[in-house]
C-alpha cells in the first residue's frame, strides 16, 4: 500500500491528485504545518521533516514532481507517462522539471518573505523579484497552452498534474490575477478535473479525521 | 546532431558531461553572460533567454536536470539510465529532481545577493538563509553516499551527474568547505570521472574558440 504523507496544499498535492488520476488504493497521513515543528516523530521517517514523503514498498520519494512520474510509469506507462521512444519525451520530462525547480520555487521565496517570517524579517524586494521572475517563466505555459488542450504529448499526462500545482500555489499567493487568457483557461480546465476535485476533497475530510487545521498552507519547504 | 547551448559553468555543464559520459556527438554553442543582455538572437531560439537550450531534431529542451534523464533513457538505458522497472527506480528520479530543485536554486540565491546585484540590492539575510537551507538538504546526499559509492542502484548514473553540479556550483560559492566528509569525498571521486575533466577542457576550450569568457559565471537562471 503506497503512504503518502501530506500537509494541507502543500507540493504533496501533486501525488494525492496522481494517485486520484490512478484511480490507486493509497493511504493519506495528514501532518500539521510546519510537521518539523508539530510532529517531530516524523523526522524519523524523514529526517529533512519536508513534506512530501512518499512511501511504496523500499522505495521513499521526497520530491513532489519526481513522485508524479514515478506513479505515471509504474501504473500508466501508455497514458499519464510520456515513453522514452515517444517524440514528446523530452519535453515531457522538461515540464516535470520546470514545474517545480522553475515555477514552484521562486513562489516559496514570494511564500517566506511575506508571510511566513517574522515581521523584522519579511523582505519585500525579494518576494517582489520571484513574482516577476515566476510570472517571466509562466511564459513557457503560455505558449503550451495556446498551441493544444495539454502541455505536451497531445494528452493528460503527469506533466500537467506536476505544473498544475504551481498554478494551485500562483492562486494561493495571488497571482493568477495576472495569468495570460490561455495560462487562466488551461487552469480551469484543471481544476474541473474530477480527480483534482477528488483530491481536494478527499484532503479536507483526511484533515478533519486527523484532527488537522485544514487551511491551506500552501508551502513547507521553505 | 545534437546542439547545446552554454556559458561557462553554467547548470549547462550538467548536459556537456553526460554528453561526454555517453560519448555522444554533439555541438557545444557557447554564449557569454547574460545572453539576454549580450547574445539578443539567443532570445530567437529559446524566449526565456535561459540556459542551457538543448536541441535534438525537433525536441528543445530547458531544464538540466531533465537533459541528464532525456539523454541517458535515450543512449543508455542500462546503464546512466535506471528503468522502470528496477528497485531504484523511485530514487533515481528523486535525485534527479532534488539535484536542481532542491539543491541548486537555493544556491542560485546565495549567488544573486552576494555577488550579481548591485550594492543597494544586495540582501545578506537572504544569502545567509538559503546557503543554510542548501547545507541543511545536502544531509540526504551525505546520508546516500555514506552508504554507497554512488547516488542509487549501485552504479554511476545521470542522477550523479545532476547532483555532481550542485557540488560544483557550491565549490564556486565557497560552500564545499562546509561538506561533510563523505559528500567531500564524493565530491574527489566526482571530480576524477575524465568524462567530468573533458566536460570541463572542452567548456574551455570553446569559450576560448568562440570568443567568449572562459572565466566562470556559476548560474544563469536568476
Amino acid at each position: 500500500m503506497i503512504v503518502l504523507h501530506h500537509c494541507v496544499s502543500a507540493r504533496s498535492l501533486r501525488p494525492l491528485w496522481m494517485l486520484e488520476e490512478l484511480g490507486l488504493p493509497y493511504e493519506l497521513r495528514m501532518l500539521p504545518f510546519p510537521p518539523r515543528v508539530h510532529a517531530r516523530p516524523y523526522l524519523d521517517l524523514n529526517p529533512l521533516g519536508t513534506v512530501p514523503l512518499l512511501e511504496d514498498g523500499a522505495t521513499r520519494m521526497t520530491e513532489s514532481a519526481a513522485m508524479c512520474q514515478y506513479l505515471a510509469a509504474r501504473h500508466s506507462p501508455d497514458g499519464l507517462d510520456v515513453q522514452a521512444d515517444e517524440p514528446a519525451f523530452g519535453a515531457y520530462l522538461n515540464w516535470l522539471h520546470m514545474s517545480d525547480a522553475t515555477l514552484t520555487f521562486p513562489q516559496t521565496l514570494v511564500l517566506r518573505y511575506t508571510h511566513f517570517e517574522p515581521p523584522e524579517r519579511l523582505q519585500p524586494q525579494v518576494a517582489a523579484d520571484y513574482a516577476r521572475w515566476f510570472l517571466a517563466r509562466l511564459r513557457a505555459v503560455d505558449v503550451a497552452v495556446q498551441k493544444d488542450e495539454h502541455l505536451c504529448a497531445g494528452r493528460f499526462t503527469a506533466a500537467d498534474v506536476a505544473v498544475g500545482y504551481a498554478l494551485v500555489l500562483a492562486r494561493h499567493l495571488g497571482l493568477d490575477a495576472q495569468f495570460p487568457p490561455a495560462v487562466a483557461a488551461y487552469w480551469q480546465r484543471l481544476q474541473a478535473r474530477p480527480a483534482f476535485q477528488r483530491a481536494l476533497r478527499v484532503e479536507r475530510e483526511a484533515a478533519l479525521d486527523q484532527q488537522v487545521d485544514p487551511t491551506p498552507s500552501p508551502d513547507l519547504r521553505l
